[in-house]
């Protein structure tokens, strides 16, 4: 690797600006820690002025000692007719005490009249004068020239004046910045080469998405000089987001060679984006480049056989370069060898054009069209191979449940269920309380199987996600639960549905239990054979 | 508009391939029509041969007249050491009898020899007695030349070849594939480039977004003299997904004034976008460029600002010209302007610096941090408002519920619902059944006010949504509600969030009957105002 590009996250101040983000003290403070433990260079912690909660995220980070990233405070040039040291802001992103800052400036004059309502010459002081001001204090200043882009189309020679006054002033990085998102691939790369010929300095690339091609002009920016690029983790961002560093990064690593973050980190990148993902509450896009759980997902017949013969027919990396994994997608379309390996799993004497293949086949198109969908839920599938095949006898019966929620809650719990099940002829009756139905009903289950099967004392949910199928029928729609258990050694996931959200969460449950009973005859017989 | 791109649309065939897709033929049908409704000019409807529900599909287009589009069937060359009209893949897409069909062959030397497992020269003849084959039959024929920019990197003599193969046997278009989705906007431009020059043909570029730059890769590609774009809605597809078409459509038509559909037509891409992830049962991405729901949604202060004073200091577009909305967030970070401007709709005279407004924001910050958005749940904040100004006075008071779910079923319903409300000191107590336990309990609640509020009898609602807020918290997890409602003439929105289920969807339910009462009441008064 000959060449570094500086990579500067923003997803604690611009991705923080998505619909539906609202990030705690605490959530940045974690975002913070795994963005620097994989290794990003900056990380621009958010606007000490316009957010209490970003003020108070300095203050906490003063006692972190970080090992790879620099953080960065951010904050607009001094306002109109104001003196640098007297306008709160600049002394808010002060007070931050962060070795470096990112100062953003108006570059279009559109914006310069019309928004922010000054004179071209007094947007050049405020550049000029905030971009000194931090100089003095020993800041390194990362200066944002805000719609770079659209300000150098309306007006080339203004927007490099004010590239200028930054310049001079003594800024350490131009980052052009295409904010509205308007930008294509070629211009990006003209605009680029341009600045990058008129400034010797380092010029850095902040894009917007809402054109879908924010992580090409990154990389098109890159191609021009730029050796500094802003995006967010997963893409989150104002609008339709901001450039992806998850894409960019391993676009940069893995196939121009050039050093983003430590080559040993890379493995970690879809941990790290399931990790801020998971602390922003945000889904995961599973369709996400590189690090969505389909990324490497193969359905189609012809590409898992490609696949199987050698990975590069169908995979431009191998996915466990940035910590994702291969899957075979079982469906319809996989094509009977997906299914078929599944079967020979069970039975190996069963082959593609056996009767049996086709009966899980036929079946398995019924419970597809009825709202099932066994991607992710392979538990549940084996589960219906098995009876299928008749290899499977239940493990226990229900003989019934009755679940009662109330308001106003006069015993202490929403919920509570009442329960009876059989094992062998022998019935348990018992009950429970639970925050919701489907909590007590979990509880009360476990509780009256475990009279039979200690083992389960171990089991525990991890995960309960609850899809809307038709969700135009309202409270009468279908919808699919699906339940991540595990036993604290596996983690094995099943699916239920229904029109009735507990019955959905019942079948979910009982495919959970009765898989983990399963498993745990299988190792009982391997001793045996 | 002087130039004019072909757009092939391959929802119903690669986009089929994504994880979590399974189109019924209805699906594919209402697809299809959405499609040419839009006004794109090829519909590829799938591969006859591999898919028996594709054959059906084709069956059931024969009656159909298409205004716009023309359909396409999908295949394979011939295979290997077979007589072309006795292979049944192809005899398959002739009786599909669509006027044009798509020709997929393999351009890259290591597929043909370990994938496929053929000499180059056989997979040469495999190319042109196909497509020769259709030509006599008076098909017009799209060429798709398979791993086309990989098969050029590793051998650009053979991969040129192939496409001769396809071009001298009578091929209308070229279709340069990056099936891997490997490639980079340069390299793309470059190598159509090259392609463009060899062939006297129209050429078509299909990406794939395993880099991120999918659309970036077919601008790029129209950039060097591309005529034909395919790509799917939404981008959905195998592994990362296909070009977006939903984003290209609009990049091309809006700004280089290039003809995709029909001018008129422009306006319905969001309505068309949103409707086919309906069908596929997919939720859109809500940061999708043009057509996403926060496509043109503004959080920031700053931003709300600038827009206001001007829409194109933070907007590419009129969100109008592809049919869809701009909207001002509701959040701590929306600045109080916003919040504001909801107040004021209810009491003219507060302003920002009232005591009022500050507690309306603290109470927003205590439920946003209980896991409430209000974000799409409009009609619950100004619930919040009125309660926070004192301006509310509850429509009804709920006395207590019961709900029971059972199993097996007794009653044919499985959950049933009691329910006791008082109105201005009058009781009413009823009970309902429904499909599972909201189902019950929303009738339920109906029913009992509909005794008092006649005008809640054209209430209904018509979108239910679940989302788990900490699913790691598995079945004790907390839920936030979305219930939309409608009268017929106006669509309001509603959430509540709790550990339980039921007591989530009953905020959400409360909210939304409250709402409707309290527009009701307002109609009202503005008589006698």
């Amino acid at each position: 690797m000959l060449q570094k590009v500086d990579i500067f996250d923003t997803t604690l101040r611009d991705g923080a600006q998505a619909e539906g983000i609202s990030f705690s003290v605490e959530d940045k403070l974690k975002i913070a820690k795994a963005l620097d433990k994989l290794g990003v260079a900056y990380i621009e912690g958010g606007n000490p002025f316009s957010n209490p909660k970003d003020l108070e995220f300095f203050e906490r980070t003063k006692s972190i000692k970080f090992e790879n990233a620099k953080l960065v405070a951010f904050g607009s040039t001094r306002r109109r007719d104001i003196a640098v040291d007297q306008d709160k802001n600049i002394l808010s992103m002060l007070s931050a005490q962060t070795p470096a800052v990112a100062i953003f400036g108006k570059s279009w004059d559109f914006h310069v009249e019309k928004i922010i309502r000054t004179s071209l010459e007094e947007n050049l002081r405020m550049i000029k004068e905030t971009v000194a001001f931090f100089k003095e204090k020993g800041k390194e200043i990362i200066y944002d020239a805000e719609h770079f882009f659209d300000g150098y189309k309306a007006n080339p020679g203004y927007a490099m004046k004010t590239l200028e006054a930054a310049f001079e002033a003594g800024a350490d990085c131009l980052v052009l910045c295409d904010t509205n998102g308007a930008c294509f691939p070629q211009e990006v790369y003209d605009i680029v080469k341009a600045v990058k010929k008129a400034f010797d300095v380092k010029i850095g690339i902040h894009a917007h998405n809402d054109c879908g091609m924010a992580v090409a002009n990154s990389i098109m920016a890159f191609g021009a000089g730029a050796e500094h690029i802003q995006g967010t983790f997963t893409g989150i961002g104002e609008r339709c987001g901001n450039a992806n560093l998850s894409t960019i990064i391993p676009n940069l690593q893995l196939k121009k060679k050039v050093s983003c973050i430590p080559e040993e980190n890379l493995k970690s990148l879809t941990f790290t984006a399931r990790k801020i993902s998971e602390i922003a509450n945000v889904t995961l896009n599973e369709r996400d480049p590189y690090v969505g759980n389909s990324a490497f997902a193969h359905k189609g017949g012809m590409h898992i056989d490609g696949v199987c013969k050698d990975s590069s027919s169908f995979e431009h990396i191998d996915p466990n370069l940035v910590g994702n994994k291969r899957r075979f997608l079982m469906s319809e379309v996989a094509g009977r060898k997906t299914i078929l390996e599944k079967i020979k799993a069970i039975n190996p004497a069963i082959d593609k054009d056996s009767m049996e293949t086709e009966n899980i086949i036929q079946k398995l198109k019924e419970l597809e069209h009825e709202g099932y969908q066994f991607e992710g839920a392979e538990s549940s599938f084996e589960l219906i191979v098995r009876k299928q095949l008749g290899k499977y006898k239940p493990f226990f019966e229900l003989e019934k449940f009755q679940l009662m929620t109330e308001q106003p809650i006069t015993s202490g719990a929403s919920a509570s269920a009442l329960i009876k099940v059989a094992v062998d002829g022998k019935s348990e009756i018992t009950a429970a309380e639970g925050q919701g139905p489907v909590h007590a009903l979990d509880k009360a289950l476990r509780k009256a199987l475990e009279v039979f099967y200690p083992e389960l004392k171990d089991v525990h949910l991890t995960d309960f996600k609850v899809r809307v199928i038709d969700s135009n029928k309202a409270t009468a729609a279908k919808v699919r639960v699906l339940i991540e258990s595990t036993d604290g050694e596996t983690v094995w996931t099943t699916v239920g549905v229904s029109t009735d959200i507990i019955e959905a969460s019942w079948i979910a449950l009982v495919d959970s239990i009765e898989y983990k009973l399963l498993k745990e005859l299988e190792k009982k017989i391997e001793v045996y054979l």
